[in-house]
């Protein structure tokens, strides 16, 4: 098995042998741009330690572990766009530093070049994981459909809310564990075992993202938090604590949230007052864990040596910030 | 070889056959008002009409063929987004009907059901195809990003007008010939060839776009002619014409296309009497004339049976307004 690291710097080395064209300037000096934010890249490590759990060739996983990057990339270019976010990663979004026209049309060219990206593997390989990539693409985009839909509707189920995270985050993180499997030639039990641990880590990772943006520090969390808040985003955290609270504390907790009438402070503080009295942050982190429990359940489920497993494992359970 | 009404008929049924979703509505509703406007579906005829001509067998190139025409749509949606256009064969354009981030995620999702059809065909072909596939969508994205420079540029040489077209048209219509021939098992030299007649045609075609918009009749452009005029669009005509016109001329051509002084009526009738000096008609005619008997000493280099390249060559004559 290699080690994360090394696996890391292969993702980092396949960035660097990206050959963009550098004409015209207008297009693709926002493409690397893009590129050049960087980011945890998590979903290629995820592809390359997959492919080297089952045993698989890393050669035939670089490019296609890339491509889902660069798909990555993309879907944060044009929902960026979408949802007038003028920040990533503490930098100006493309359609800020530009223009819509540049970020529509170099998100178009990113995405094009992921399925390039996609096809450089083995040739047995290649239709199944162009196919799954592609569906999970039109996935990804029916769950940001259903985010801008929650947006402007009043009421969200906790099941609408799971369903609609594991179509916009949790999908790509599995796909990009079955892809690593098929390229391996693993066989189709095992592939969807793994993309059934990639559906369940992933939940649980958004989900520990809304619980991060409440109760974690600027310093963990990666960004300030109470964003979800001051942007009345119906997180797992505002729905459960919805369904929690008695009828007052559910009518004073709709109200803060959806108006803009409070301080920024002051409505964080508020929300997270409400929160608690429902001790809403205990009950996230049980949730969390449920999800990742489950997820370790199918792990072990494929019987695989254990030191063929940790690279992967180790991984995961730092970012869920759990043992395994 | 099948009769192009057979070929047609096997397009539109693919059409039929392809089932979507039906939610989100929000995001399945506008694809399927998009993929019902219709058009020609020239691009899917060209890839099954090669295919045919090369030998293969039109059920692998069915899928491919749905696929290159959702990309086509594809690139209508963004590009009307992009060009603020209100309409679309007659109809609101789906920014219009719905909202720009509608058209986005819909033309994405758009995008990602034309790779998977693409992936539909015989296992010897679907890396080739699939990468074509994605090198040309980059192109016609480049092509588009040209258009949108010249939009601000004073001056584009014609050169770089004929670059323009080639990538924003001329590539997707040649790399649909060509993966028709991909799947039929063509040589690698007569894909190329077949490609190149491709580029010669689109080419022709888009300048013989460029003329009716000023020449045409209504009635055979199916749009109001005049549109290019209007909008300052700088075509092949307006800059050939002002390669040509002498100083005075040129000078007044640039201030009546530039201005939006003049009402609709007269400055169409202005700019057409100036085109008219330089006998621009006839030398735009002239030069489709040059591409085209271009792409047919192409075709005869194939060196196939006339009865072969019957189909194909009686459509594009016919798109052409030439023989061949």
């Amino acid at each position: 098995m290699y080690p994360i690291e090394t696996l890391q710097s292969k993702i980092q080395q396949a960035f660097r042998d990206l050959i963009l064209p550098d004409r015209p300037a207008e297009l693709y000096d926002p493409i690397r741009y893009t590129l050049d934010l960087g980011g945890k890249r998590l979903r290629p490590f995820l592809v390359l330690a997959s492919c080297d759990m089952f045993g698989g060739k890393i050669e035939d996983a670089v490019h296609p572990a890339l491509g889902i990057e660069l798909f990555h990339n993309f879907t944060l270019l044009h929902d960026d766009l979408m949802d007038q976010a003028p920040l990533r990663r503490g930098k100006e979004t493309v359609y800020k530093k530009w223009n819509s026209n540049i970020a529509i049309l170099a998100g178009d060219t990113i995405f094009a070049l992921a399925n390039r990206e996609i096809l450089k593997t083995n040739i047995e390989a290649v239709q199944g994981i162009s196919d799954l990539f592609n569906i999970t693409a039109i996935e990804v985009c029916e769950g940001q459909q259903l985010d801008m839909n929650f947006e402007l509707r009043k009421e969200v189920t906790l099941p609408e809310y799971i369903e609609m995270i594991r179509l916009k985050t949790a999908v790509l993180l599995a796909a990009s564990l079955k892809i690593g499997a098929m390229i391996a030639g693993a066989s189709e039990e095992k592939s969807k075992a793994i993309y059934d641990f990639g559906i369940s880590t992933g939940i649980g990772f958004q989900i520990m993202d809304d619980l991060l943006d409440v109760y974690g520090t600027e310093e963990k969390f990666g960004k300030k938090p109470g964003g979800d808040i001051l942007a009345a985003k119906k997180t797992y955290l505002y729905l459960k604590a919805l369904q929690l609270s008695d009828r007052n504390d559910a009518a004073r907790l709709v109200s803060v949230y959806e108006s803009g009438e409070l301080p920024a402070v002051e409505k964080i503080e508020t929300v997270r007052a409400l929160f608690n009295r429902v001790q809403i942050e205990d009950i996230t982190r049980n949730e969390i864990d449920t999800y990742w429990k489950n997820a370790v359940r199918i792990i072990h489920s494929l019987k695989l040596p254990e030191n063929q497993i940790l690279p992967l494992m180790e991984y995961c359970s730092k970012l869920m910030e759990r043992d395994y």
